[in-house]
Formats: structure tokens, sequence, C-alpha cells
């Protein structure tokens, strides 16, 4: 049972890069502020979403977890113009109800037992780098007509994108003078699944994305929201080459 | 056989109202202003829209009806710009010419005794509230994806229009004095069609919209458009809730 | 073997006109300039494509022949934005790089000797008008829904384009002295198919576009691009009346 006020931009976030990955989501919301955990039906990549409190104009209840359709949050979004605040209120059980302005929206809930929590492995690439997310759109808006996997690559010099098909070929390589942050003892290597690559570069509003890369290791993902608004993780297995 | 000349703007509005509506329209002309007449094919919704004889630049003729392609008319539209002026052009029998600037476009009518002319019914709903449309529009807007009607509500202290699906609802609710206009005496509620109220509100460009309501009773849209040069009714059929 | 380097915007203006006949084109590159040549499927339209040498920032190498399927460049133009510059490697066999700031796109080409090479005929119609493009463009627009061909008339008064379905026509006519140029001895008339003459006049970005016009006989189209940087030809078959 809570009473929730946010604004519409903080909601919207948390949708966009959510909904790359599932259709429902578990949301833990209390005092402390909102998390949202999710991965996907094929288990290869997940995602930890934290808003941290100061996203609430407004809190009272006690912690909550609860099991919510992606696609509603989006209806609620569109019926909310930029600048609006939305009252969330649960009732502690199946209903929880959205007002903006004269408008109410009541929806049912899904029981979070229901919704596959991840099981957030430890990850510790040894190697990372934090690029412009932007330069990383393009390098990956080049690839998708000609392959389905990218590999990243870390050594001490620089970062790079490369992307094979049977005749065509993308490279990105940024060198370390125009990287923000470049930490790489040993070079690694890593090949991904494209299509989840791109949905969660696609779904990330920041400026700056820090990718931590191992040899055939899974690819951990960071974001920040503006303004200390939160912090983002996504998880993506390795993709290993065949012999 | 008439001469007519009309900005594009005018034409645009009468082709987004009757569009909500049928294919083939029915058009009196004379140089007292325009009418168009239509029914859906199912005879839930009709529609009478008046423009006054101020929207035309000219006209010289004979009082005409006649029946044209609905989509005929969005072409001549595509063929305009903003500011456009259009002249019309009926030998009487079956050829309607639209000149605009160094292009002419010739096309047939249709023979407005093929075309059902609703019979307009005297509806006189006992009570009256006018919302701002864009309010409607959020309210449709926001009920679509889970139900295929509303309920209207008019009490001496509001209005509502109140969506229910399965397991979901919307409630847009407006008090009195957030309203131009409350003329209830005994509350009232009926039940319509989402599909037809979200279009015919959708075609509505003015600012307020009049609704006319009873109670299980057709529903009256009244608009104006600005300026003073015309205006549009709608009726629609209510839903009767089954036991 | 050459190196090139160029505008993009250059390069689009390349794409967007050759792409309306053929999904693979022949290119003709020195440093004399690029020539595209190339003839859609059915024989029925071809284009020849110039553009000078001051479009090249560089260029060293041998003159080249070679094949590039469209649908690759236009992805190398989706890497870019308005400004940039492009460096394309050809190794003289069958790789051609494209370099945009950190990102490199490799590409197999195709051997131009699988690409149908136009016998561009020595086309020469009796008169010719300039018209501004936009014209065009409107009378082809309110022509596509009901026919699928025009009729082009000049005579020492004016330039027509007639387009007629069974029911509707269309009519465009421009006096002479509305025209930037009219050249015609004796009226002559043709027609030809809406759809290549619709694709054509839409690929072109100069703001006048002249047709070379006969009786029966194939349409000449002749555009210039901006600041004298090349000039394009399409030849049209015209489409015989049947009696």
């Amino acid at each position: 049972m809570f009473k929730l006020r946010m604004k519409m931009e903080n909601l919207r976030e948390v949708v966009e890069v959510v909904s790359t990955l599932v259709s429902e989501v578990k949301l833990s919301i209390s005092k402390d502020g909102l998390e949202a955990r999710a991965v996907d039906p094929s288990h290869v990549a997940m995602l930890v979403l934290k808003l941290h409190k100061a996203v609430f104009e407004e809190f009272t209840g006690e912690p909550t977890e609860l099991g919510v359709d992606v696609e509603k949050l989006k209806e609620v979004l569109r019926l909310s113009k930029p600048g609006d605040v939305i009252d969330f209120q649960f009732d502690g059980k199946n209903r929880l109800v959205a007002s903006l302005g004269r408008v109410t929206r009541q929806m049912a809930v899904v029981d979070p037992a229901g919704i596959t929590d991840p099981k957030v492995p430890n990850v510790s690439p040894p190697a990372s780098v934090t690029v412009k997310t932007e330069d990383l759109r393009q390098g990956i808006r080049g690839s998708e007509s000609f392959t389905d996997h990218v590999t990243l690559t870390l050594d001490p010099t620089a970062f790079t994108m490369h992307s094979e098909g049977e005749t065509d070929q993308l490279d990105l390589r940024i060198a370390k003078e125009n990287l923000t942050k470049l930490e790489v003892k040993d070079p690694v290597k890593s090949m991904y699944p494209l299509d989840f690559f791109s949905a969660m570069v696609k779904s990330i509003s920041a400026e700056d994305t820090t990718l931590h890369v191992g040899n055939e290791y899974p690819l951990k993902v960071e974001f920040a929201m503006s303004a200390g608004r939160g912090e983002g993780r996504y998880l993506l297995a390795p993709r290993v080459e065949e012999d």
C-alpha cells in the first residue's frame, strides 16, 4: 500500500529502458526509491534500474513489490504531457490507480510471484571503457543490415566495435585520447548478439555509456540518469564463436 | 450549375468532419452556404454540418444538391497548400471541376439519390455540458486499449466520462466550476460506442464541444467552427446495457 | 584502385536519383568526376548522371569502373550527417571501404560486367520546355489516384500535362509567359507511363527541369545539380496509344 507522486519524465525513462527486455516488470517501491528488475525470456539479457528517492515528489506507505504490465504504463504516459506530475496509489492488493489532473486510470497489477526475477550474477569483467552513447548508436545503425552480432575489443590504445557479415564489415574505432575513460591491462575481446546490444544502447538517454568487457565474458553496460536521479545496469551473455 | 470559390482551410474542415462517417457525402450548396449531411452505414451516427455563406469567397448559380466522393475532395486538398483558394465549377449534370492555380482537376460526381439521406430525428436531451475538446480527447485516448464503450454522466456538480474494461477503468471527471457550461436538473447517464464517439471528437477542431445527454438516450454533439464560419451537429445512438 | 573524398550531400544526390531506376549501379570514376549509368530492368527508362570533378574534395588513382549495390550506399549515408565528408577507398578488386570519422564500412562491390549498361540512344526531340520541378510534382501528385499515364503537350503558347482516368481528369497548364523557356515550332504530343515519370521528377532536387518532347517519341528529362556540380539526363520511352 503506497501513494507515490512522480514526474512523467522519470516514469518515461523507466518505461523506455524496461520495455527493451520485457512486457511485464517487477517493481520494488519504497521511500528509498524505485527499483525495476527484468530478464528477457531467453535469459540472455537482464536489467536492474534504480531511481533514487529524489525522483519521488511524494511517497507515503510501506515498501512494496508489484508486477506491472509495461504497456499499461505506456498508456499512462500517453495521457500525460511533458512536465506533468502523476500520482500513483496502490491498494496493496491488485489495484494500481494513476491520477493525472482530471483523469483517473485504474489498472490491474500482475502477481510479482509470476514474473521471473533475474538472479543477477556477480559479474566483474576486467576491462572497461566509457563511450559517447551516440558513437555506439552510429556503429550499431551501420551494422544491422548485414550481421546479427558485434565484437567488442578493448586494448590499452583503443576501443573497437567490429561487425562482420558474409561480404561486409564495419569498424568503430575510438583511440584512447578520444575516450572519457579506458581501463585495460590486458586486451580483451568478446562477441555479443546485436539485437540485444542495439536495444540496450537505444534505450539509454545518458550521453555516456560505460561498457565492462572481458574475454568471452558477459558484458556489463552501465549508465547514469541525468542529475543523479538514478542509474541502470544491463548484463548480456556473450555469444561464443563456433569453431 | 454553380461556380464557387472557397479557401482550402474551409474545405479541409468539411472533409475532416465528414470522413469520420462516410466515403460519399451529400452536399447542398446555394448562395446561403453549404450543408453536408451524412449517416454511417449502420445508422448509429449521423452528421449535419453547415458552413455559412461567409465561407464563400464567391458564389454564382442556383441551389444544387450533389453527391461527392470524400476521397476525391481529399485529393483536391493535397493539391493545395495553406492559404490557397479553390474554384469549383459544377455543370449541373455529372462534372465537378476544381481549379487551383495552374492545375484543373475534373471529377465525376455521385448521384445524390443514391446516397442515404439522414432523417435527422428531433432529439432533445434534457441535460448539456460544454467541455474542452482536448479534455475529451485525453479521456478517449486513454480508454481505447481496454474498452469499446464509454458512459457519460452529468449531474449538478460535475461531468464524468467513465470507461470500463475487464480489469481496467478510466474516469475523466470535471467539476462544475471548471466547466464553461453545465445545465442539468436531474442527473442523466448514457452509454455510447467508443469508436464513433472517438471519431467524432477527433474530427472537431473547435476548442469547446457541447454534449447533450439524456438517460439511455441519443447523444447530440455540437461544435462551432471558428470565426462564426459554421457549425456542426453529430447524433449518436446510445448503447443499451444488457442485463 | 582509387582514393576519393566527397561530401555526403553529393553522394546523397547520386543515390536519390539512381535509386529511382535500379538496385545496382555502374559507376565510372576518374579524376574528371563520376558518371552513373542505369537502365531499368524493363528497358523503358534510363539515366546518365555526371558529377564534375569539383565534387571531389580529393582524388588519387586511375580511372575505374565498378558496380555498387545502391542500398549499401544508402547505409553509408545513414552513417553520416549533413556536412560530413566521406572517404572512399577501392582496392581495384572487390573491396570498397567508406570511412566516416571513427567508423569504417567495408563492402563488397558488384562485377560491373554483370550490370546492364544502357546503350543511350541518340534522341533529339524537336521541342522543349523548362518548368518548375515543383509544378510537375503537384500535377503528378494529383494524378496518381486515377491513372497510370500522362500526356505532355507543347505548343507555341503553353505547356500542358494531361492525366485521364475513367471518370476523372487533371490538367496542369502553364502559359508561355510563365515558363522559363519554351522552344516549340510545331505542336508536339506524347504519352508516358506515370510511374517512371513520377519517380524521375521526384528524384530531381533542382528547381527547374527541362523536358524535351516529340510526337510519340522518347522523353528526355534534363536537370542540373546546383552550383555547377553536375547534371543528369533521363530517357523515357513513350507509351503509344492503342487504337
